[in-house]
């Protein structure tokens, strides 16, 4: 059974790789989709489609099954996402969400979907990660150590400050 | 003569009817013109093109002048928008509209722009009946009944409630 | 049963009307679905969506079932259309189309598909259509009154003639 | 030397005009880069391209130096804007920008970036001259008198009143 | 009065600066539009917007009339051109064209359209000057010499050769 | 070192499989990119992405080296897309390419290009596999026995003779 699990990972993070091996105890092989991969350098997105793949492969290194890492550009259509989506990666068999619209959207088109546990959520979100980058807090107790090497190579941290000043 | 009259439709309720039947009296026909129609399956735009069409052609059926239902889809350039509607839909004469920045941009083009009056706004408003779609309220009096059969038959409330939730 | 019937009419002609009364024999209701809405002015394609939605309502005017005629943008992705297609039109049970490719598509997904018969292909082509356009032929036997007019009252066969000639 | 300075401009106004005489007493040739031209008839985004092309090219009509005014579409992507820019001006050696995200972009990429001072920054922006525009202020003191004529032959301040209006 | 003149100036030639002089005779300002502007590294399209931007600019520089160099991204709707032209650059009284689908389209908008007289048109075409710089021959002759002197300031000859190449 | 090799892969066959072998003697990874991953179902683009990631990865299992295989969208812009490429892919060292389109953008963004050879060129091409599955012939023996599997689960076969049927 191949499973899809799809979220933006900016960045990613702990709680997404407790996710990752949740699904690796039920499935036979992973697919981690990016979504909104072209988005980059803004607060919200701070990370590009290319240093996100790094960042997951690499922090899944050690993961017990098979996995693709692999971008899911937007298409701001939902009646057309999940089609979209079964065309770019692999077939899969059970989709791995905890967002309403994405259930929705998978269950009008008849696929199984499992809504996986939440770990930590105060303190793993994405949210709350980039506000301790950009203000200088202990980001790096909550992702893995080779995510966080790879926003080390990039100056990733001096980026996110960067971008989130005003100009005014 | 003929009038269009272009909304999103999100839903099609009593409001809009009563303008459609208003612009019958004046005019010989009518193109209704659904705006933003590639958007669904979000809350604040719920329903696909096709929904919305079956809803307003089966609640005009008795319409005493002929009609179009007709999808117009965004450009997002407003200096454009005004060429865009005309090459897709059938040649008309005047456009309803109360929404200010519509009626510049046909004015602008010298076209003639009449602003029906409205009927119940507080109540007779999408925002208005997606609320009562999402906690459950009595949106039912206040459309047209062939779109609450629509509405119905695609499991609509049931979509709306879904796709507003958090997933926090 | 609601049928799909999809084609780029330019212009409609007596074939495609032969296929519309076909249909009314089985099908209940009928979608006319308008393939390359967008394109316009060109050799190939010389009528917008509005001027095709106004041929063929008044030439079906006599069609023994309802009918709605309405656009389907080109999405330029295969893999998505099939959604992109359901999500614009009312809910339809079989498409009639001839297409290999559109067969393929609908039949991958699941759909039924009819394919109607050709009714004197060599005349009753596009192609041909517009070259008796282009040259001054008979081409108003071909097509039905209706939008014969329609093509009269926008000036088409001029259009048609300058849009063709070469710059050089 | 030749300099490339970026902004909406949404109107030009004397703040913009001083730092284009600042970059004229640094740089050889100047280009103005005109960000979001496809956008206008907006309560942000009052004007067109071509309106505000006409409105700088007249203002800046005595400036010591050569120059350039010209559109850069947006692209939604800013890891692929800074070699957009670079393909559709002439090729520059510097950038002037006071804005955090476009000096970090062209610092990713290796230009050089210079901040110019700012001008009477609480009056001479945008916001606030769109404001008065559409309240009844005093507005002309703020922009050149060139811009001013232009916004005056266009009907501009009716524009921005009447798309700012509420449609409820 | 003030004349607009599309073309793609892939690259701009004599012939170019010579309908540039012709329309200075009649006209008080030019505009002269960039087509196809975001195309470029392609056999047919070798330059960018910018390197044809300062090609013309440059090669204009004793036009007796002031003049705008301004690309004007493709829309790829015939429909809605017009209106995209007309709201990316300053406003024009007169279209310069020789193409029967630009001229079409001016007229169906209501705009004035003059066919400039073409100069030893078989030599002085784009394709010939494309052939020309792909093997090797006397190019030079044929454009002005400051759009010669961007040409091989940016190795553009190399750049032709080395994309026209089959990788069979 | 990290190597960039992309391709179509319209399929994936045994020459490419011998050129990922050729770089994985020089280089420590190896990305593959897949060209026009948007595009399926057209008789030169038959395979969706989905399709084309699991016929490489699973025909690459035995690669000395670790390897990534990701679409690369089309962004039809050839002067922006090094940089879109860079943004959607880890980062990389050296390209490999016979193209000499892809060559000069890549060297005029200054990044390193290696032409691998080529195997059999006359027999391992898409185009005469794709003539081969078109017409029966023994295409199997052409393409890694992974990616031959991966066509037969889907029904390429089918898909590619269904799709190149004329419907004339």
């Amino acid at each position: 059974m191949r499973g899809l699990y799809i979220g933006r990972f900016q960045p990613f993070h702990n709680g997404h790789k407790a996710v990752a091996e949740y699904i690796a105890e039920e499935a036979d092989e992973l697919i981690v989709g990016i979504g909104s991969p072209q988005i980059s350098h803004e607060p919200l997105h701070p990370f590009t489609a290319g240093e996100r793949i790094l960042m997951i492969t690499q922090s899944l290194a050690d993961l017990k099954i098979p996995y693709y890492v692999l971008p899911v550009t937007d298409v701001y259509r939902n009646a057309i996402w999940v089609s979209h989506v079964i065309s770019m990666v692999p077939k899969f068999d059970v989709v791995y969400s905890s967002n309403p619209q994405v259930i929705r959207l998978f269950e009008e088109a008849g696929i199984e979907v499992h809504s996986p546990p939440m770990y930590d959520r105060d303190r793993l979100s994405g949210t709350a990660i980039r506000e301790l980058m950009k203000y200088g807090g202990n980001w790096e107790e909550l992702i893995p150590k080779e995510a966080a090497e790879v926003i080390r190579s990039i100056g990733g941290i001096r980026r996110i400050q960067q971008i989130s000043q005003s100009d005014e």
